[in-house]
């Protein structure tokens, strides 16, 4: 079986042969879906061109009798968790059969072919069940410049470059992307106020980052070594994580955000594997200067040849005005997941290496995604720095924080020579009136 | 049928009836067990004097066919998931059963009987899947000791007497008493040290706390009032937030504590529930000064006039040493659930007032509960002002913080004039050495 990310590789699928699309053969994301308008029990899918591949009825019909058992029983669940609990050996097998059935030639063709469902002809599922959520904030340049506002002569704490921070997110309020996003209530106080009041946020804000979700499990007090992280990192998506600052700023003292924070996350309804990944693995010659040495157990030459990813994260607004009057999204940001401060397997191994484990689903969000420039700052915080630089719409609007009706659209997508280019979808949010 | 907390009361299970059990009628907390050393399902059971009333086997047994078919149905899972998911009017209905089902002079007094299981010959597990883990700083006297020890000249925060202050904590990593919790490593840094180094923890502490476990759903977006919070507390547990004080002193900022507290956290076996807890509901004259007033969405009624809980909280410590020698536990604190500044309603509906959604089975810690007094300190942080006044144990032995074969025994009981006290059972949990 060929390298399932050969260039020369195509699918017999006429989308997915596209320069542009998201999805080409050397992709191959996993999500979950139902036809459009139905109520039926959700099936797993892999997206390819414009289609979905439904791996459900692949798995019902014999197309993936070459595999194990259990692969296709966990084809057969209704999200991705039994997937994500299969041992890295397995989930390649899957990745390699997926593309012998896709690829041009295949003598599955005619068979798949009737197990295409339309993307447009389908509703898209969250699709994992997430365990326990955390979100880490391993943009250095995110850090230095929510940092500057608070402490101008002192940006970066202490810890940053030895400990890849991260905490503890809300699961229940992680939702897929095109739900809706309703303005949070909650207490704020202003700095010359004698006291809070309690309304709808007036500073809300998204934050453009990636989550990385978790294959498999360690035992609880087992930590997970450096060496073997990368195996334990599924794939990725995108997520918003959607923030209130006003509410973050009066609250956040002294336990870090809580309200602030968890009444909304979205993530894509795609999920881009690891292997799907390989290709764009970069050395730390890419990533922002590592100084100090990180400590031994966050260092491993694999993470210093291979730790970080290069995919460009681009941030779309789009005013309710703007798209009465037929305006395209104006593009906000442009990032660049490489310039993280901390790669996947350092934070990884970072929250296990005091015994905590994790399972197979779990979630961790990378912390917004900035770069040094100007137009690479993942948030309207440090777009506008908290609120001083309205950003102007093509309408004219201006926008400090986020209006009722504004849709925030992120895009992702990963370049690199002499392999193709994939994307991992869309991850859509629109604002809603808050019903406090 | 007669009230259920009638003092009047009792059961014909002998254990039930002497002043000391915990377990008494009035209680009827509800744990998942297995026969011990079993490896069968877990079924739910009811907890009476020293033996469990398997509820599985009630139900297949048609002791609860006045009750509608989902509360039967709800007895029959391997944990109390689907119990908390009921309608507090269904919970209510199936207390008054149980409670039939145990009186002096029940009409299934022999076949019940046929259906106890011996608290000796049982193992009980985790009871209930918990979702999203948050955890409170609900004790103002907690908030006062730890905040004088960074800030001696303005210990509490100017938001604590307005914010009901919370943070995400680790679903994952919740055990049951008994379990074994083994020493995290990590970062660390002394204050005169260049750089961080990393290894197992040389400050770990426990916190004592309750955990209030959450009945029913609220949709995304929709914010519970406090006039409903206190239908959405199913009950009550112990629970021992370990926190290993010098990780979390080098990572918590900017972002909260994260590895010193996400190793293992453990709760005790039994679910006291709300409905046992009201004859031990108390007003605000009970509480500490409430001033300022809080702002409306936190305030009620029923919340002033029977916000609060009544119940001591106990933690003993019984060293390896001391256990060889057959010396019995040292009590290292006795403090008292209603010294909480906050209301579990008052935290319930913060937790929602931006739209979160909570689960059944969601669980919300109180905090380290903590008292005015010297010997009401719910930590050996407090205990021992971090490290300055070590506590002396009988043996001579001293501690400023955990060692290896230490282990941690919390107690907790309600009184009440007219009325049968309850306790809650026992949290226990032993140090392992670190496996780093």
């Amino acid at each position: 079986m060929n390298e399932t990310h050969d260039v020369s590789l195509e699918s017999w699928v006429g989308s997915a042969t596209t320069r542009e699309t998201d999805f080409p053969i050397q992709n191959l994301p996993f999500g979950v879906f139902r036809h459009r308008g139905s109520r039926e029990t959700p099936h797993i899918g892999v997206a390819i061109g414009e289609e979905i591949l439904d791996l459900a009825r692949c798995a019902e019909r014999g197309l993936m009798v070459s595999l194990p058992e259990a692969v296709g029983e966990a084809c057969s669940v209704p999200n991705l968790n039994a997937l994500m609990a299969l041992p890295g050996a397995q989930r390649r097998e899957l990745r390699a059969v997926i593309s012998g059935i896709l690829r041009m030639g295949s003598a599955q063709h005619r068979e798949a072919a009737d197990l295409l469902v339309a993307q447009s002809d389908a509703d898209l599922d969250l699709p994992v069940r997430v365990g326990d959520y955390t979100d880490f904030y391993a943009s250095i340049d995110h850090a230095t410049n929510v940092g500057s506002m608070l402490r101008p002569d002192n940006p970066l704490l202490p810890n940053y470059k030895w400990v890849p921070i991260g905490y503890h997110g809300r699961a229940s309020s992680i939702v897929v992307s095109g739900s809706p996003v309703v303005r949070p209530a909650g207490q704020t106080k202003a700095a010359e106020a004698a006291r809070p009041t309690f309304g709808p946020s007036a500073m809300l804000d998204y934050e453009a980052e990636v989550g990385f979700y978790v294959a498999g499990s360690n035992a609880l007090g087992e930590p997970v070594r450096i060496a073997n992280a990368w195996d334990r990192l599924f794939g990725i998506s995108l997520l918003n994580d959607w923030s209130a600052r006003d509410i973050q700023a009066w609250e956040y003292q002294p336990l870090g955000p809580f309200l602030a924070k968890n009444f909304t996350t979205t993530v894509s309804p795609w999920v881009v594997t690891s292997e799907a990944l390989e290709p764009f693995r970069v050395s730390r010659a890419a990533r922002p200067a590592v100084d100090p040495e990180p400590l031994p157990y966050l260092s491993s030459e694999e993470d210093r040849e291979r730790g970080g990813i290069s995919m460009t994260v681009e941030v779309f607004l789009s005013s309710s005005r703007m798209r009465d009057e037929g305006i395209a999204a104006l593009r906000l940001s442009r990032s660049e997941l490489a310039s993280l401060y901390w790669t996947p397997a350092q934070m990884l191994t970072h929250h296990t290496s005091n015994g905590c484990n994790l399972a197979p689903g779990d979630l961790l969000g990378s912390g917004t995604i900035s770069g040094p420039e100007n137009d690479a700052r993942g948030c309207l915080l440090e777009l506008t720095w908290r609120g001083r630089d309205p950003v102007t719409l093509p309408t004219g609007e201006q926008r400090k924080f986020l209006a009722d009706g504004d849709e925030v659209i992120m895009r992702g997508r990963c370049h690199a020579d002499g392999a193709v280019s994939i994307g991992l979808g869309e991850c859509r949010g629109t604002i809603f009136p808050s019903r406090s």
